[in-house]
């Protein structure tokens, strides 16, 4: 296939008025026909019709209580003192709750205020008065012929008003009254209603039918025996679950390998079967990219190419006169522009809502400060995937991996940034405003745990949602010191941390003092990686740093408590079998010998540098020294895939990862958490499952590397006592 | 069956003790165990367990770029001035986004930094360079053999740095890796990033199955043919509903007659089949309740009566070591103990929620100002069915019909009120809590209309729905003064009216001015019915009314504008063929003629009133003058159903009903529209139907006895200047 095809760069709003107007020339942009369904059947489907009541409800009069019918007029002058008789059955009759009323009744006495009375009929002074309640029920329809003849009375006390205690007719629904309006989803109590109204049917939407063909030689269905180069299919099933959860029905497609011939076939298949068609992948202009020749042969090109990261390479087409989208085949791309273009269609031909302008103001929003810098490139809206936390009052967004490739930046994240295209970036501590794709309420119920990475935390999160199911912990890699100075600006509720003094020998205590145990400067931001700040040259006891005055404007005096995690081993990744034969830091300047390194600021490059510096050794002269990676696991996985032949990191990486491993030191991890955090629910939750939860420290141990025999105990509690 | 058993009156609070007690010490109370499922069928389950992925993706290597692809090494010291040659295919190959990297290579330069240069291999000038880019693609693999030997170079400017432009292993996701944590619902994006991992099942929690038995020898099932005395079995469909929205699973029964062996046989079978078991109705304590007797014999009955209204005959039994609720037969009563006992447990058994406290934070919520007062019986908690507007900045709460068996409260709500027991309830003005069964963004989207009641506007309001689906409109029928006192203390957006000023023969503009034109007090609130107010009886022109003071406090001149909805014909109901020969008025005061009047401050009874007047007779005369109802529908159908023999109301009404119909007068229906409203965006979607809209006409005209030449005309302007 010749590159003969350019990408256009048209912004988002252009796009969507050249797309609002081609839908409504095509007449298509509006709710679909209705069609008949069982009512019982109907649950959140929406009406496509008014719903009118055929039946009242109740459809005769029946008694709202169990009691005696009566005559109302029979009843007049009953009082106290002049109580009146009626007689059973001409002018009493019993009658339970829902029973129909017998004709000429209009009112129902309760059976609590009756009294029974039987006079036999022979001598007239055999009387017998029976206070009637619900422990004395009243006796079976009298028999007049046998046992020598009783007639049976009831006395009351009070007259009876008009049609009290009756549950008239049309009480709850009057036939022919509106019970359902059009373009409502339907709830159970509206089935109820509907039954009730004497309706057995329903005219609701058809749901929208989409059907989605994924493409590209490459890819293989989940659970095929893998080959390097092969791609995984998932893509479709993402877009399937959005159709689903839009309320439309989603039809997958087999996927087509790169022919032009099969692609045409399967694109008019589906438009047979469905009311829009997704294309996924194929929709750029590289030499494989068939998408948008198939759509111009066979129709026409709306627009090939948008103004927005992710997602540019998009196709909006129309064949048949039905609308058909080629999706950019990376998972951000593919799932932010099906939501911008095919949602508001799907909603339409539901009837749930018109315009766009009214789906974006719908969107849940959140006021939120942001952790860091975001740069964008100006002239390109941008879609950062941010985390979302709230940190005492305030919401902090934090953006995760911005790659369109990283699937998982949608699955972590909590909801969505938009740089329009006219900015370059916000910076740090900026308020911007976040479409959420969580419920807020859980966001609220989310622990931020910024700083090092420990495989532990993963497990922590886990055990906190299974024990806790209301509560999420997330937690962000910035590094030991990027955790403090996070706690110091509010952004996080927790900060795991493992920075070695090498002044004093102990850990994490003189930071701890050093940025939060005096008057100090309110933390800066970074845009990157954050210094680690200078520490106190005056002699063991000094953990004050007397270059900062007192006096400096914004400092607050804060109690921080450590709880200690883990003890754990670092050392150095190798590969199994050690093909380089590495045996320490003194390998590390081999010139065959590539390294990856932690980033500045990680309680692991601090170690690293502190190794390096006892052994005398330049860091220059390593290779791969300034390339850095956030994490333990990315650190493992860079060994295992042939990036770098070594890296240090903690065992249980290693061990997940299957690589052989040079121990290092044994260091010491803790949580840090500010004292108005340490006594809320949530953090009383998790700490309950590090001091008490026998499963999670079981995993925790069988991880490897790990120490727990000071798991869960606090190690600082704020003053300079040691505990 | 005995009336030996009675109703206890058990605190909610105490009943949920109990129950959470016998939960706690059963051991049933805990997410349920998983069970293994396709990830593709997976969207909105819930994990059983932690997710890890199998495989890391990409799982190796690839290039995130269309390009070359280079070692790192030889690039080195490319400049602007030293253009570096690379030679294909041994230093540079060219690759496809998305293709593995071949061994040995670590870089990929895009196609747009790289110049093609070929030099024919017999004589060496022959060079030729092109720019490789989108429009000019890559040569075919280069044939060493054929046309007398080429070789190709790519020539580049910059160095590569390490890894450019891969796509690496484990970008996205590391094997092992934590992709979900248990207790998840699974969205698309999770389904995804699982089979992106290398999962193709996943250990999901099963759902909660809930049995579901209705009871009863006089229900029926929907659609059969009725006779007087049958109920429409509805209510287990409502619970079917609500189960299915927890995320349980529900299996109705057929119902059950009323037998207590055909009863103990269908518990059991339920029990064998569910984890949890609902019987609908026959939970009291009166003759025909078996399911107390049931749940005796085969278990035990923890709760028999709970201090609440609706749902006071609730039981709560334990048989077989699985809870068994005897849910009461009235539907709002069976909707609310259901939500109250069954939801949480339903929850808990998905590993969604655990306490009933966290479930009561979760309910959504709103402060509202309750438009009337509401009594409340001191000792029981009571739980009142309130429709929610946002008027102005105010949301505002009214209750709707409170009897148990009126589903249409439920339909029509759009939230709770719980009254606690130890109150005898709230003063109209007071902010209360409610907890919202609507979305608060379709709240604020509802125009309130109090006022008269016309049929035209269920009509509206249907097509209010259809044409612009986020808007909602939502009467309250209090009569046509109650509606301008609604208007006046703000809890209304619109109010729909018909008063005629017997002074000056006009319609509605007198009332107007009366009320808002003028420093008058802040309008009152009343607990029943608003009384008219006394016009000023200073001729014509002289519609101020001189016993207000100009200088009373809280008074606030506001611009009201009246719409033309319709004139419409008023008349007298009287059944087909008209069995008590009424003729007019006059046959009022026939001691075999029972009339059904219209409520204090209705149109309809001001105009009933002045025709007593004209005629002379006396109301106290009149046998039912006194029974009051609060819509036209509901005077009809009391005359269709033999409660009255005649009413006055409009046509249309009686024309749904099949009634006969002497006319008596033609009024104006206006809409009242304060200014502040009449310019915002609902209102001018709900008066573009009514001035434009055909089908809305057409429909109007075909219910009879309306006019509508008038329709959409504004008829008052808000001044005194006549239009």
């Amino acid at each position: 296939m010749k590159r003969d095809i350019y990408l256009e760069n048209t912004p988002l709003n252009e796009a969507s008025e050249r797309w609002d107007k081609k839908l409504l020339e095509s007449g298509i942009a509006k709710p679909l026909e209705g069609e008949g369904i069982k009512v019982i059947d109907s649950l959140s489907r929406i009406t496509a019709e008014v719903v009118f009541a055929r039946l009242s409800s109740p459809f005769y009069h029946s008694s709202a209580m169990d009691g005696y019918v009566v005559r109302f007029a029979d009843t007049f002058g009953a009082s106290d003192r002049n109580p009146k008789q009626l007689n059973v059955p001409e002018q009493a009759v019993y009658i339970n709750t829902g029973d129909p009323m017998p004709d000429g009744f209009n009112a129902v006495i309760m059976i609590e205020d009756v009294n029974l009375v039987r006079k036999q009929d022979s001598f007239s002074n055999g009387v017998n008065t029976i206070k009637a309640d619900k422990t004395n029920p009243p006796l079976p329809p009298f028999d007049k012929g046998g046992m020598g003849g009783f007639s049976e009375y009831i006395e009351i006390i009070t007259p009876a008003t008009p049609w009290q205690n009756v549950r008239i007719i049309g009480e709850d629904i009057v036939a022919t009254e509106l019970i359902l309006p059009e373009n409502h989803k339907i709830r159970p109590v509206d089935i109820g209603a509907m039954l009730a109204g004497g309706l057995t049917t329903v005219n609701v939407r058809r749901k929208p039918c989409v059907a989605i063909i994924p493409t590209g030689s490459e890819i293989v269905e989940p659970g095929e025996k893998l080959k390097k180069g092969d791609i995984i299919e998932y893509n479709s099933r993402i877009l399937s679950g959005l159709v689903t959860e839009w309320g439309g029905e989603p039809v997958r497609f087999n996927s087509v390998s790169d022919n032009i011939e099969e692609l045409k076939k399967a694109l008019l298949d589906a438009l047979e079967a469905a009311d829009m068609v997704a294309i996924i992948a194929g929709s750029s202009a590289g030499t494989k990219d068939f998408t948008p020749h198939v759509i111009k042969e066979l129709g026409e090109m709306i627009l090939h190419g948008i103004n927005i990261r992710p997602g540019k390479p998009l196709i909006l087409g129309w064949v048949n006169n039905k609308p058909v989208l080629g999706i950019p085949g990376y998972p951000v791309s593919a799932y932010i522009t099906f939501e911008l273009f095919a949602k508001p269609l799907i909603h339409i031909w539901q009837g749930i809502e018109l315009k766009e302008k009214e789906k974006a103001k719908a969107k849940a929003k959140a006021k939120a400060r942001l952790s860091r810098q975001i740069a964008s490139s100006l002239g390109m809206e941008e879609f950062v995937r941010v985390k979302v936390g709230k940190v005492g009052e305030n919401f902090i967004a934090s953006p995760v991996s911005r790659g369109a490739g990283i699937l998982m930046s949608l699955v972590r994240a909590d909801g969505i940034l938009r740089i329009p295209a006219m900015s370059e970036g916000f910076g740090a501590g900026t308020e911007v405003e976040v479409e959420l794709i969580r419920h807020s309420n859980e966001i609220k119920n989310t622990i931020i745990c910024i700083g090092s990475h420990d495989i532990t935390l993963d497990i922590l999160a886990n055990f906190l949602k299974k024990k806790y199911p209301k509560y999420s912990l997330s937690s962000a890699h910035v590094g030991s010191m990027g955790g403090l100075f996070a706690l110091k600006r509010g952004e996080a509720h927790i900060a795991g941390m493992h920075l070695l003094d090498e002044e004093t020998g102990e850990y994490n205590v003189p930071f701890i003092n050093r940025l939060f145990n005096k008057n100090n400067p309110p933390a800066p931001t970074f845009d990157k990686n954050p210094p680690i700040p200078p520490l106190s040259k005056e002699g063991k006891g000094g953990l004050i740093n007397p270059s900062v005055s007192p006096l400096s404007k914004g400092g607050i005096k804060e109690k921080i408590i450590l709880v200690n995690l883990v003890y754990r081993q670092q050392g150095l990744y190798i590969l199994k079998g050690n093909p380089k034969n590495i045996k320490g830091f003194e390998d590390l300047t081999r010139h065959e010998v590539t390294f990856i390194n932690r980033q500045t600021g990680s309680g692991t490059r601090l170690l690293t540098d502190k190794h390096l510096r006892e052994f005398g050794i330049d860091s220059q002269k390593i290779k791969g020294y300034e390339r850095e990676e956030y994490t333990h696991m990315t650190v493992a996985s860079a060994v295992l895939t042939g990036i770098a032949d070594t890296g240090l990191g903690i065992l249980a990486a290693s061990k997940a990862l299957g690589l052989d491993f040079i121990p290092v030191a044994k260091e010491r991890y803790d949580l840090a958490i500010p004292q108005k955090f340490y006594e809320s629910e949530m953090i009383e939750g998790l700490l309950k499952i590090i001091t008490e939860d026998k499963e999670f420290r079981d995993i925790v141990v069988s991880l490897g590397g790990y120490d727990i025999s000071d798991m869960g105990k606090i190690v600082y509690d704020g003053t300079n006592r040691r505990i």
